[in-house]
């Protein structure tokens, strides 16, 4: 893989706003509002299906899946295990957001036994991917570690797993295992809104419907963090930054994306 | 029934204000936060009481009982029944809103069940009522049907159901079977805020606890969209909208309903 | 205990930037986000960990625990009897949040189970103090009764208990069981927000991390009802007010505190 180019990021925003996918989200009850949306805000449609009488028979329909476990319940982790069974039967992409795994056993271990069935991308912060990689984890969503430090443990995780892995954090970082591109956007503000990560998957679901793994973690990553840069221009704290994001994700334009993003 | 008289929305607003009622609220967990907040705006009291223990005995207290189908589970579907149940005994209105019915299987059969405890009033898309009536569903929120091509479909519903029909769209329209009233008003970015059609459907069970069904469900949608279209000219995106909404739901008084509607 | 010094709340903030607490969240679907955000904006650290599988472990490492029974069912309240019993053991600080008890028999079993494990500050509006005291409850979280008719069965309760209790309302009042401090700050769009008081138990769980009891559940209410002061000032209504309240809690420093608070 060579670093991607801007135009490529560009070319999956414009695809996303001409045929909008129906995203299934089975993620935390914190972030459900915010992360549709966002999903709506960027030009995508969300749908939280995520008891198992329909998870499974949704995902079948569905464009992209995500999985998130911030807040896990049998009915829930039962559901997200279907979605995914059916997702991967049915040959769509999911997305796995391993949130606080390593320092909770149960849900550490619903992860690793979903990390076996294939995820298209993965996305955490730094201590949550090295705690699905095998190592430590943190206490919660508040990431300790740092991306680059966590960087050889997520390319060993990515070639095993299949998956491209997003790592959140001040610089983030995606790697299919064997080349890694770096952006260096967003705003101190982000860490101060509550699923802004959780809602960075969902986005990362979306446009994984319309790209490959690599554009699609690339591209959403992009979106969401430019846009931050944007809102926060004109906001006074995190609160009137969480509604001008929204404002700014949809006035995104894909030339905004081409000519905004750094990639290295 | 002839044309309702935009007087008579004005009158139910001014009720409500009086006297707020409370609102019992089983819905989705995606948009809990975002219902009560719009009730509050309206001027009613939201109580979101949904587990299987509570859920009668508050039915019997609560002035108006909300059913809303976007994210069932067993225990809050368990609690559903119970509350129609008890709301139907103790004589207060509930409104069905049957979110995504049709394409899921489980949920479909939740809602017809239902349907057979005479609810008040039913609001959904074209597709949620057209699925309902007995035709074939979408595949979520996201209305792919028109209101005037299931017209037909929800007359005959609200005929044999009993229950007066409000189907949401770029034009609204409410029925009770015989004849039909349609509004035009609101925006585009209320396909943009998650949860704008299901918090319509709170909005509908508070204004049933001081009018008919029909002026319920008139006033309602004109209380929503006819704030909508004062937020958006103050609004930059669909998250300063969402924010504005709740301002200018806040600010409508009996004579700006009165005078903003048009009725036909 | 004599009336404090405003010196005392300041230093409490200063304590909470300098660490940002850990606050384990088991509260009520609807304010989730909310109560998530507005202890980022404080300065602290959620993490809503509320499923049997987890809690108990997670309330070993968390820096404090927030039990709010706004929407309980059968697994969240187990999960909140674990993580209650495990805070006890760990020593860490613990909020009682007793939302509606009194009306709904269900939950004010649940609550008078958990307040026999000498929980460090309870947090509820007029009704739901006397209420858990033994009285009798309202319909929900709208508060019929006034914080002074009830602060002698408060005071009862917090002898009786051990606890700190906060009593929400237009004047908030706080007792040990012997002395009592008031606050008469805020505003009336405090009640337009669902989840303000909700939110105010989270925070004085996050302050309880630094302060004594009685200090925590003063600079928590100081902290939200001068920053709702503040931002009410620049808000059309409650929409654009619950913004500008993550934003004016957010920049409220320790000296803005100890200089707008009165205590008496």
């Amino acid at each position: 893989m060579s670093i991607s180019h801007a135009a490529d990021l560009a070319g999956a925003l414009r695809a996303l706003r001409v045929q909008p996918p129906l995203i299934q989200c089975l993620t935390n009850t914190v972030v459900q509002q915010w992360t549709a949306n966002v999903l709506l805000a960027a030009g995508a449609c969300p749908a939280m299906v995520d008891n198992p009488h329909e998870a499974a028979g949704f995902a079948a329909v569905a464009d992209a899946v995500l999985i998130n476990l911030g807040t896990p319940h049998d009915d829930t982790a039962d559901a997200m295990k279907q979605a995914v069974l059916s997702a991967t039967e049915h040959g769509r992409p999911w997305v796995l957001d391993p949130v606080a795994v390593g320092g909770l056993a149960w849900r550490t271990a619903i992860a690793r036994d979903l990390l076996a069935h294939a995820p298209t991308i993965i996305r955490g912060n730094a201590s949550e991917i090295a705690a699905l990689a095998g190592g430590a984890g943190g206490r919660g969503t508040d990431a300790t570690a740092d991306a680059e430090a966590v960087l050889e443990q997520a390319k060993e995780l990515a070639r095993t797993s299949g998956a491209v892995i997003a790592i959140s954090g001040p610089t983030d970082i995606v790697t299919d295992g064997h080349d890694d591109v770096r952006l260096n956007h967003g705003h101190v503000w982000l860490t101060k809104v509550t699923g802004a990560g959780c809602a960075l998957g969902a986005l990362v679901a979306a446009y994984a419907t319309v790209s490959t793994p690599l554009i699609a973690a690339l591209a959403a990553t992009a979106h969401l963090t430019l846009a931050a840069e944007s809102a926060a221009e004109s906001a006074n704290g995190p609160g009137t930054f969480a509604v001008h994001l929204l404002d700014a994700m949809t006035a995104m334009e894909p030339d905004d994306l081409a000519q905004g993003v750094v990639l290295r």
